[in-house]
């Protein structure tokens, strides 16, 4: 499908029912509710479907839109989603009418799909679609999908980031977001129990095949000392892969009842899916993880033997 | 000056000699790089001065570009340089023609000055002088000025980032700047040793009123302790602003010869240069810094008067 005949399907139909997907992130979220107040604008009747995994950092974006699964209208349409097994739970069964997606492992769930798998996020195929339509761009809208954009691609520094990207970011700037303090809040802060946790794990990292792989810890005990939320361990497995010369950066998280996870993070040399395999587990190239019991110090020559497997010498 | 008068500047002219400023930054010496290349591209003779600070992070955007003083074209020309003071060295008695630059507190020590104190970077005026011209811009010369803009507003995400720097930064993508490796070396990845020092700075910052102000210290001896370069320091001033709840983050760093280097970083409701000026310094309103012979703790009790000045109590 077109930008110009999705437009038309919103054109001519009415009654919709925006659906965000599980673990919602910012750009699911800035969509829908970018989505759903440029319809309204048009005059059209629009809500989104309550996401019970929807958290505290993301929420504000939908305050006054959201219906419960009773209330929702009669045209589904999702954002972001990119299989019909990631519809938040409240979702499952419903029959979407369109999928608006940016993945390209996209599976067609929809009765029909609006897919870009050459943009970073799926708001910039939500702008160009209200731009298309004329909604106007009004800060609140503007300022979910300064979060879509801004949140899928790092705040502009990941590698999916295009040219596109940046001038969608910039237009949006143009509608009036207050970008400083978005930015500030979702990139530029960390709190002083992450920074503690990150001073342990720089103390604490280990070294292995001479600085190409990185080991970090945290050990159960941690989270009490340091008394971390949930928060603080946002995205801590890009850690030990950002230091210099390292190429693959492992995080072993010790959790409760003898489980150890593993967060796999690797550069085009090592295949991160491959090596996670070895410890029954598995993800993308670059990503993956695994689970299983040990103790910690188990763990370390568990994953050792996985480099190796993999022809790493560690 | 406006830009169309400093684009028959430097039509009129030939031989330009460009100078950064001292503790070259991305945007002074990005803004070196595509200023000469693009003079070269339209005819011109034109070299950058050699800084000695330049460091092996700025240093490939040089190659080729520089001379020594004697051997520096006539008509001389700053990037990024608000002061006289901050001339290096080398360039010290020269005079200067043209003084490209975005600082609001920029002296007019030159005879005359191209100054935008709206924009970000001085790449963005850089970017919008070669455009006038009509300079080509190769990849390289956008990369140079993709490492001005994105350094200078720590890749899009500070308070000074509008949409023109946006703007600008996809019309360099669009000339072929390779930004996801750039991103990735300036951005995503630290040396163990930055770690290290920010494991330090974190275990050692001070708060003053009840949190809002953050004050870490930079000791000489550590530079020797944790083997840091100049590089490993990079950006540093941005540390202590980003903890949680930081309105104004205080970095001091002792210097040899018992100069202390301060540097001030803020939120809207504390101007930075205003703060700065009482310790004879200056800058942007949320950046800004200044450099005053003290010992350690005098010179935090002369920031906390500096703040008092300005009616923060600390």
């Amino acid at each position: 499908m077109t930008i110009a005949e999705a437009a038309a399907f919103f054109r001519d139909g009415d009654r919709f029912c925006i659906v965000t997907h599980r673990s919602p992130d910012g750009d699911t979220t800035g969509c829908a509710s970018a989505l759903c107040r440029g319809l309204r604008a048009l005059g059209k009747i629009a809500a989104v479907l309550e996401n019970p995994q929807t958290t505290p950092r993301y929420a504000p974006w939908l305050e006054g839109l959201t219906v419960p699964r009773e209330g929702a209208g009669d045209t589904v349409v999702t954002v972001d989603v990119a299989a019909e097994t990631l519809l938040p739970e409240n979702a499952e069964h419903l029959t979407v009418a369109l999928a608006i997606d940016h993945h390209g492992s996209n599976t067609g769930f929809a009765q029909q799909t609006l897919l870009d798998p050459g943009k970073a996020a799926c708001g910039e195929i939500v702008f160009a679609l209200l731009q298309e339509l004329g909604a106007p761009l009004d800060p609140v809208s503007a300022g979910a999908l300064y979060v879509a954009v801004s949140t899928d691609t790092g705040c502009f520094q990941y590698s999916n980031t295009t040219a596109n990207t940046l001038r969608v970011a910039a237009a949006l700037r143009d509608a009036g977001v207050a970008a400083a303090a978005i930015n500030r809040a979702l990139f530029g802060v960390k709190s002083l129990r992450r920074l503690r946790l990150e001073a342990r794990l720089t103390e604490s990292t280990v070294f292995w095949a001479g600085g190409r792989v990185a080991v970090c810890v945290l050990p159960l005990s941690w989270r009490e000392e340091l008394a971390l939320t949930e928060d603080d361990l946002d995205a801590l497995a890009s850690f030990p892969r950002a230091i210099e010369g390292v190429e693959a950066g492992v995080l072993l998280k010790e959790k409760p009842d003898g489980v150890v996870k593993l967060s796999l993070r690797t550069g085009p040399s090592i295949n991160a899916s491959a090596v996670c395999a070895h410890l029954g587990g598995g993800g993308h190239p670059a990503a993956a993880g695994a689970s299983f019991k040990a103790v910690l110090g188990e763990a370390l020559e568990l994953v050792r033997a996985a480099f190796a497997g993999e022809g790493v010498e560690v």
